[in-house]
């Protein structure tokens, strides 16, 4: 299914009703509105202005649409502010008010922003709640965009404050779990708590991981007060968020997305590319700068899908360039297709796109929408009505499920102990996790994202690229499952309090492999060093940034070696423990060779294309500027596209 | 004519006398003094100082130099601003106050400076208004040098909201003139608006172009009033001002000239070419780090020329190292004769040398001088001497007219466009304008810089290299006018509020061009792409950064083409469309063809000579290391230099 | 003599025991303990524990250990912070206040600090002055370290001001010293002084210099009263202060260094090569990763012994990775016993190291130490325990003296002059510095550092890369001295206020030698030119970054030359001018042309290997991963190793 977000208030009324038209047209289902109205909708205190939606909605329902209406407290109004300037987040690096003219102006630590917005979210969903016309709910937007999980003001070191006594009890507790004796850190009272922030030189890791979890808490506490406003008003609808990629929210995102009915994202692979390879060089860059890199936008899709309760949509669809990157190309013809097929094929029940029509003013004028701001159709419109067309070609699509072999365990506190416990500075858990999940897709194997705490019983192969924090709970489960398990470097070394543990990393993971890591180091990018794979003892690989030195256990044995023959990566039954960075062939090669052993079948196709399989059904993806041939599964028939892919097409294929 | 900057009050009184009559001797007749000397001037409220000034000018007078008095302004002293500290600015990246120590200490939105700054203004007006030594007037210093066109005070912020209500009239044209409906940052009250700094996220573009035209009218405001209040005291002497180069004003600097008598620039090709060009390659910069790019000086003198009412002077020229810049390198042997000859050629008055003297201590004490601090003579010394006696041999230099057939329309509001809505990171105006202007130059055209109000009936070729708010009585010029025009990417697709033209950009120039702008992109830099000239199809050119995609009327026809064929220079009649940035090459054809259309004569000489002419006047510079010969131009006789040129050197003819 | 850092208060006290008998078994004599106590040692105002402390001492005493008190005054605990918040500095970048949460958070301008810290100094020393197995003390710990030299406070600006009026009696002399008629900047009483900081612009030069002096003060003030309070209450045990690199203490290191029985160092090789080499290619950077620069540890020994005023004590020396530097590598394998024995050659009395035992919580977790967090040896321990047993095979290894006939000129002002006047910004005076010292190494030439007011009879060879400021006394006593001189680029150009010297620069050395800079340029660094020595008429070096212009008096004559033939390096008799920075390889040959001017006995080794004297000890260090041969002195026998060295090895031999 397919839908837009669209800004009545941003368009003369008399627009409206045609837009409805050509939005049912174009195959459109659903349209999300109001998330950033809260000055059209209360202009001054208890001051309402609810007419002009109300016109707005009836006008989307006449033509068929189904409304997802949001709450706007990603915006509150300057008269609020005023009242309350309290509301304004503190920037942690600067220790400056973060002021109102943008967006995203509020501190989740701030009672009077938490006590409003809950007012506004329950007017709205009061006035809403059993609207026909209305299918769902999306909380604020895009929340913790912009760094603002984070607050380095007053109320929040108030709240911290607090929130340390409820999770520690005493401060002895407290001076006792961060280690605090440690350059007389010592508190004796919760009171004189400070937040982790301009101090003279870095602070305590383990404050600093408190403060990550208070400020994650935080945001989970604030929305989930707000789904539970709405779900008083609104008890048949459906309420969902639109998330930021996992890695940008600061928050658990497992934990945020828990009251939610389902998981919802914002695909931007061009504008994220930038920021995310930027600094690639340009023989990499270049060939992926209008459709992103293959793998980026499964990458979201699969981790949305991961930390949903159920299926996920793409809230907002790139229908073309956009404004915020450090440079913005325009998608090759083809993409927008291509990514919205990409979603169904990972999993998505719906595609919306982000926006019916550019707007000719403020922040995002430059962000292209389907249609101009002259309200002709960009090319986006046309790929939207082939997928429309294309769609009811697999009527049970919906029906399709996901069913992967292979899990990535993943959570947020591990992402926060990476940034807080540098150690290298090119050390970066988003680009292993990527990594490892590129090397497992360029095999064309599915690939789940899990949390620790969730059932493993699915899995034959089981990968943690960086999980420093382990659990008693999560080995058990391990030790209960019978996956080939994966671990990367790091894994198991610390504490649930970021200390060190005391048997020497992987920690509890050496009840799964006879393995201590001795010491570790960490390398310039640049300066990396030869590695070597047991299986393939003709080929050379690199090892870079990180690096550990092994003891091994009589029982386990070398996978790999480093430049000095000693041991790199080691096996154990079932555990393998990979204990350096690496470059991408190291890691498809081992992932290729586990696989084999699991009789999962991979396909190594052409670095450009890739298959996902959703059901019975089989999609290929072609990211490059070739024609390529693909040899079709056996029994299997083509519903989209043939053995012969243009560039930037597809294909999809039922097998018998 | 010549002159030098001095500073009496830096010297002991003895040497005065000697130094009049040595700048004298070296044919210097102008001297500037008194821009810094406030303190010196006024050493507590009211109590004044100026028998030291009175006799510093007659020395001067009776060595038969004439003084251009400076109001002390840039500097206001420390007992003022213990005063009055609103007086101090604030800086808008960081909030904090700017403090005193060095020099521009000051909020052009501080009522208590304005009406100081006019009372010692007056002060000094009066005292030397009708002096009979005293020639003309100097206005501050540089004034909004150091970003101090831009202040985040209280007093900014209320007189913001002023300007605001002044311009728009009701908050409700406000709002809708900025799309305030977008994330909600509707106001209700002038008195709410915020300064558009230091937000969450970037503020709305109208928002800043409204507080950069505040800002510009400011500073504006502020001039003019001093040149109110020198003329009422000193009705018979010129008042100019010595600006710094236009981009850095971030001022209308049309506007600021507006009540001058004429502009004088402040001419720095080393310290400018370090700061603009150094971090180009090698390559690309070695050879020029010791002369300047070779039009980088020119450039200045054309935009000088452009926005004074009538000539320009250059009121300081760099005699030998700076210190301010990243490097600072010595000028080669023959520069500051050679920079001083470029400025007469393009239509310089006078050429004045900063410094007199190497002032031995502060912060500019490794700033050289026409003399060593030892009161020796430095290297400038000798090639001012020279400058001295060629000037002599053209005594009707003055009367000869630059009189270009090419004109660059420049504004400063485009320029604020371009850095508010980066859109590309590496999309640089400056970099753009000089680019044209240089591939112009390569050719050996004559260019004026105009306004966009400016009349155009005297150009055959006008260019727009970046103008992306146009009006439509520049649009009714261009219609009037018979040039050829070129507009660059970007141009006409702005309103006046900087928002996007209901009809996709070039917005009012479709009025003159059959062209639509359907995207926009931007690209890495150097993931350039391949560019095709219809003319020059054996040659390959490279389309880089910025890359627009143009649908064209039945009329409009492809000049140029992109990698895929699609059109990336478009024509219509006299009007051309260059949809995108390029190498350097490219442009110098492009103009090439369009010159030889015109039967503008063009002179294609080696990369590093320069010729122009300046009425019955040719003049040809070397800027390179090597012997080159140029081709005489027909019935033309040498006046300074032959066909042979040496390193650094130049020519001078008289046409017949 | 060996020793090691311990920290009872971060380990159950059952393990003390154990601990202090490990630590004999290993060797080691010493013990630091107790420099981040003070939250153990003081809970609450005057509420004391010193039992535990006492314990411990105990405990290693009766292990046969001498322990070395600290007073824990680099971390205040959070009680005194909340009683006296001007405790804290302020960021002079910023103007924001470094807050509680790390250490060094205290301003040495604030009063109630300095009240404080003596008071507990006093508490402790009247505690421990006395007692039997306390051998000596470390006063705080790293002062100075992460800029904390420098506040911005209101506290530091009184104390400025104060500072100033004891420095120049009247404002006037003050105005005139710093030249603040230049720009208004005059002051008319001593209470209007600002702090340098958060200007518009750059502040003045002397201003800066003022500044730098008086923070270097404030620091010494601190630190010589701790030194005080201790002897008065412990006479009979010695005083030291562990000592960061030099240039990172903003502080005259001599002045430092006076009150002191003599100096101590924390030499982490790893962790500041990766800070000074950290941005050079990788062929460059690679190759010593690992093990350091070869001249890096020697470097710093060097200087220790030169502000020492008798041996020096490495009182920290990383065993293992650190996690501090931007990548923290492991030591090859032998190089925590290479370092331990080139600091004995360069003259240390005793070499400690940090830590005992990795320690599991807080910022330093990662880092390593002799023994792991479980309590296993690291890679360390066994390299330790060599020196152990290798030191007894060289009982009067004290008794041997240092004596080099080469000596660096170093002063802290000279640094702060550089820092002040960037002029080119790639010139770093510490790398110019380390640069010259490593042409001296890889000649195998012993180094002496030495102040200007330092003897300078011992030297044959007397060189000072930086020295813009130059004493009178200081020339005097090169003029009485029979030794080779060389001066660098810069030399004398400054008199003591930062202001040129009136006879141009080098100023007073024109006395020594007949050559005057013209006028000075600084040049990108990949923009070098050619650079020709007479006596190696064949070979081509480099100049760089910054280059002077020379007029040669009749007897000064021309050692090497630019690529425009001028003057480069000159010569008058005895003393020699080097007007540029260079290559490598220019200093080393033009140093090797000196040395066998003087018949210094030199060596030409690999560029890996290093060898130095002390007394009738030769020692050689390999720093590569080759295994070389070396060729023993005559009449000498080894006492370690032997005439092949394996990687990352040494020898010792024993003249006869």
């Amino acid at each position: 299914m397919l839908g837009v977000c669209y800004y009545p208030e941003h368009w003369p009324e008399s627009l409206w009703a045609e837009d409805a038209r050509e939005m049912v047209e174009l195959g459109l289902r659903y349209v999300r509105i109001g998330e950033f109205a809260w000055s059209r909708l209360e202009s001054a205190p208890g001051v309402f202005h609810f007419e002009w939606l109300d016109r707005a909605i009836d006008t989307l329902a006449q033509a068929g649409l189904s409304v997802i209406m949001c709450t706007p407290t990603a915006t509150p109004p300057k008269w609020l502010i005023d009242l309350y300037p309290d509301i304004l987040p503190v920037d942690i690096k600067t220790g400056t008010v973060r002021g109102f003219g943008s967006r995203r102006h509020y501190d989740f630590s701030s009672e009077n922003y938490r006590r409003e917005a809950m007012r506004i979210s329950q007017v709205v969903a009061k006035r809403y709640g059993t609207h026909p016309a209305i299918c769902g709910w999306q909380t604020d937007n895009e929340i913790a965009c912009h760094d603002t999980a984070h607050s380095g003001s007053q109320n929040a070191k108030i709240a911290f404050q607090r929130w340390c006594k409820q999770f520690y009890g005493t401060i002895d507790k407290l001076n006792q779990a961060w280690g605090n004796v440690f350059w007389s850190m010592e508190y004796q009272s919760f009171e004189q708590i400070e937040l982790p922030i301009l101090a003279v030189t870095e602070t305590s890791p383990s404050h600093q991981l408190a403060y990550r979890r208070f400020s994650s808490d935080q945001v989970v506490k604030f929305h989930d007060e707000m789904v539970d406003v709405i779900r008083a008003h609104a008890p048949n609808q459906f309420v969902t968020h639109n998330f930021i990629p996992m890695h940008d929210t600061q928050t658990d995102n497992f934990a945020l997305a828990k009251k939610l009915d389902f998981v919802s994202y914002d695909n931007y692979p061009l504008g994220r590319t930038d920021l995310f390879f930027g600094d690639a060089p340009v023989a990499q860059f270049k060939k992926y700068m209008r459709t992103g890199h293959p793998d980026f936008s499964s990458y979201a899709f699969d981790q949305s899908r991961g930390i949903s309760n159920s299926s996920f949509w793409v809230m907002e669809q790139q229908p073309g360039p956009v404004n915020w990157a450090r440079h913005n190309p325009r998608p090759e013809k083809g993409m927008v297709r291509l990514w919205s097929w990409q979603a169904f094929a990972h999993g998505a029940e719906a595609v919306c796109y982000f926006r019916w029509r550019q707007v000719p003013f403020a922040q995002e004028q430059m962000h292209a929408g389907i249609k101009r701001n002259d309200n002709s159709r960009a090319a986006a419109y046309a790929e939207i009505a082939q997928v429309r067309d294309e769609l009811k070609l697999i009527a049970d699509l919906a029906e399709q499920p996901v069913q992967a072999k292979v899990a990535i365990v993943m959570t947020t506190e591990n992402q926060w102990v990476t940034e807080i416990e540098r150690q290298g500075d090119s050390f970066n858990q988003h680009k292993v996790e990527f990594g490892w999940y590129s090397a497992l897709r360029q095999l064309g194997l599915a690939v789940d994202f899990v949390s620790p705490e969730h059932d493993l019983s699915p899995y034959q192969l089981i990968v943690a690229p960086c999980m420093p924090i382990v659990s008693q709970s999560f080995v058990d489960r391990c030790k209960a499952s019978s996956a080939l398990l994966v671990f990367g470097p790091r894994s198991g070394a610390k504490t649930s309090e970021l200390t060190l543990v005391p048997n020497l990393g992987p920690g509890l993971l050496q009840q799964l492999i006879g393995v201590k890591v001795l010491s570790t180091e960490t390398i310039r990018p640049d300066c990396y060093e030869e590695l070597k794979l047991a299986t393939k003892s003709g080929n050379s690989y690199q090892s870079t940034q990180w690096r550990e030195e092994l003891e091994l256990s009589a029982n386990t044995r070398v996978i790999a070696s480093y430049h000095d023959k000693t041991p790199a990566v080691a096996r154990d039954g079932r555990t393998l423990y990979v204990a350096t960075l690496s470059c991408n062939s190291f890691l498809v090669d081992l992932f290729a060779d586990l696989a084999n052993e699991l009789q999962l079948p991979i396909l190594r196709l052409d670095e450009s294309l890739r298959s996902v399989q959703r059901g019975n059904l089989h999609f290929v993806f072609n990211y490059s500027a070739k024609v390529q041939q693909v040899v079709a599964p056996q029994h299997a028939d083509f519903l989209i596209g043939g053995s012969t892919i243009q560039p930037y097409d597809l294909a999809v294929l039922r097998l018998r």
